[in-house]
């Protein structure tokens, strides 16, 4: 008899966590990771520092068969996963002498730098090379290592320093450990299929979804809407196979046109960039209500550079006349939130910044700045490029950052749709 | 004797965040209001759409004195937290027909926008107005009702749709409900206070804190590094306002050139374009490896449109030279990541988009592109204002994204330290 699938928890420690005051990267991190693993974690635990609910989520989590905590493990009084995992565990904490050695070498290198006396670390360097008895280092990334513990019956728990950074360049230790793979063995990846659609409401997909048989048999259907796109992931469990062929077929045919991606992870922006790259094409942008958006995401694509030429953010009106060569009178005409302004700023971006097509937006984020005939959330984008130009009118809902965040979105898939000529949004417009 | 203060436990549904496919909004919202008002969680959980561990983690959470579950309201199959929180609390479900007629009508409204029939919604329209016995509705935005039950003596069940923007503008329905407001009454929202330093490593804060007797006597501290500050909160319960005064004062003396923020909470963005308002200066930024980052951060401050004028995204060197005026000597005798031309890219922007104080980076992101003598995070800043100009010279490590989110504070506190005179850094040159 195979051994069961194995039980996996995540937790993620720190006060600022549990307070809402940072956003977490850490669970989705481990997250992603262990779902690629066949290792999707049952729960992800987020917990403060206060050590009484601290223990009581550790005590819980190490009943699953893989428990991997991150963050507490730095050299200050309220890091204390490694005391309370020893204590869930039933162990005691040991130090381990030549991991110490390790952390004075790595803690001597930062007090040189920082220019501060190596007595500073002292304390910290003993806190951080204490162990669960029995449990063993899996190397340094800063001053905090990963721990790895084997206790009962193969079951293992695994802490990673807080920084994600840290975390990220120690988890392949953790994966890579005898006793992490036996678990391994145990687990069964599944197939994962994707689509994402731009179009229709994440309601139309569901009930398609519903009228081709819905899940079961071995697959599971997740529908979720995502930076106005609509993903579907279809997880194909062994013997499920020719169910999530039908469902993905199904879900094909009932949006032809709307269907953009299918076992295609990537980013918009950087499908934007691989289309202008085969195209030949250079990229610019002009932004007034995204401020920076559009580009930043486009520049967060390593490579992006043999493409992507720059953008102006024109938010003041005289920034769009000079940089982008906005004439006066479309200003003084349509105003500055209009499909004419739209359009000329595209124009312009296209021809100050030399690039084969840009991109523009102008419309009012909010909250303030709205009026009856334009109010928050109207969105203008313009298109120009070597098939001409088009622009596109929105009225869009939700908060400040809401409209930019849709506004950008709306942006890169409308170059997407130019630059594969897949029909046009009916809010579009040839100019 | 007073009732003791409430267990609070957050519940966020969602397969795509137990895959860690997003990044969860919710959690850290709800942990924000509800620290705010004293409640601060006991533990999130986050939690796919599997009946199983939805089913677990519900029942568990029900046991705390207010549940907050969110997602898992939609109208598709998979979203089951109604049916399992019914469940959990030994519950039937029962469709609620006023609710259900404004579930219609809202729908109507969708189907009419997106041109699709109303049969597509009706199944979900029942579904979405079902409600354990007992409970109520809290109003609706978008499709999904905020779902409030009272249950065993006083506890408190909350549901609230997925979707950030819903689930933030129901939220003040649930508090305002009178079973909130009686826990409230139990709850203490202690005093908090918080300092914000730039330059010191988190050890040596750490180690200031400890010096000064750390916490405990009603007065807890946190140290955490966020975006290249660190902070340090202070939580004051009653009776503890004496030590925490103390606390507050020591940390201050120990860093007073480094401490730029006590008791406010903006971020640095704003505080930069508050300093740049009151000094009557108009703001400019060029961007190469931060990309826009710099300009996105600026323009999320509503009303930054008074003080910011925009930016350019220079990422090829033709466009550093044409929008920016950019000298191509300048280039050529010292290449794009260099002092030379960070300080002619301020210059430019201030310039160019007629700005009285301009940012500008430029640098390695990688993670091609590095060699030996300007290796991946290499950075340099520019400065030019009023009084002068200046440079600043960085190694980042870290990724990609990373390194540009470290250059763009950086950036943002070269621009603080500015336009407060607040010393330099070491790693600053006027020029």
């Amino acid at each position: 008899m195979p051994a069961s699938r194995p039980r996996v928890v995540v937790v993620v420690t720190g006060s600022e966590l549990a307070r809402g005051d940072r956003r977490d990267l850490n669970g989705p991190f481990l997250a992603r990771e262990l779902t690629q693993l066949g290792l999707e974690p049952e729960r992800i635990l987020l917990v403060g520092d206060r050590p009484e609910p601290l223990q009581a989520v550790l005590a819980e989590a190490v009943e699953a068969d893989l428990c991997v905590v991150s963050g507490g493990l730095g050299p200050t009084h309220d890091d204390r996963t490694v005391e309370l995992l020893a204590r869930a565990l039933g162990r005691s904490l040991e130090v381990d002498e030549s991991l110490a050695r390790e952390i004075e070498a790595f803690s001597q290198a930062v007090a040189a730098r920082l220019r501060r006396p190596l007595s500073e670390f002292a304390s910290g360097i003993r806190k951080q090379a204490s162990l669960p008895a029995g449990g063993l280092s899996l190397g340094l990334a800063g001053s905090a290592p990963a721990i790895l513990v084997e206790h009962a019956e193969g079951k293992v728990a695994i802490a990673l320093p807080g920084p994600p950074a840290e975390l990220q360049r120690l988890w392949p230790n953790a994966v890579a450990h005898p006793a992490f793979q036996e678990l391994l063995r145990r687990a069964s990846a599944p197939e994962r299929r994707s689509l994402r659609f731009f179009g229709p409401s994440e309601s139309a997909v569901a009930a398609a979804l519903e009228e081709s048989g819905g899940d079961g048999d071995g697959v599971e259907a997740t529908v979720c809407a995502r930076d106005l796109e609509i993903h579907v992931d279809v997880m194909v469990s062994p013997g499920g196979e020719e169910r999530g062929g039908e469902l993905v077929a199904a879900l094909q045919s009932a949006f032809p046109n709307d269907l953009f991606a299918r076992d295609d992870e990537r980013p918009i922006e950087e499908m934007v960039l691989g289309l202008c790259r085969s195209r030949g094409l250079l990229l610019a942008c002009a932004e007034s209500c995204t401020g920076g958006l559009i580009s930043a995401r486009l520049t967060e694509v390593a490579g992006s550079s043999d493409v992507f030429v720059g953008g102006v953010v024109a938010y003041a009106n005289r920034v769009k006349e000079t940089t982008l060569g906005l004439p006066a009178e479309i200003l003084a005409k349509h105003g500055a939130v209009s499909a004419e302004t739209a359009a000329a700023m595209a124009a312009g971006a296209r021809r100050a910044l030399g690039a084969g097509i840009a991109i523009a937006d102008t419309g009012i984020a909010g909250p303030g700045g709205g009026t009856p005939e334009k109010p928050v959330g109207l969105v203008y984008l313009g298109v120009d490029g070597p098939e001409g130009a088009r622009t596109a009118r929105f009225e869009l809902s939700g908060d400040r950052e809401t409209i930019r965040a849709r506004a950008t979105a709306l942006a890169l898939h409308m170059l997407r749709r130019t630059l594969t000529h897949s029909g046009t949004d009916p809010r579009e417009t040839a100019s």
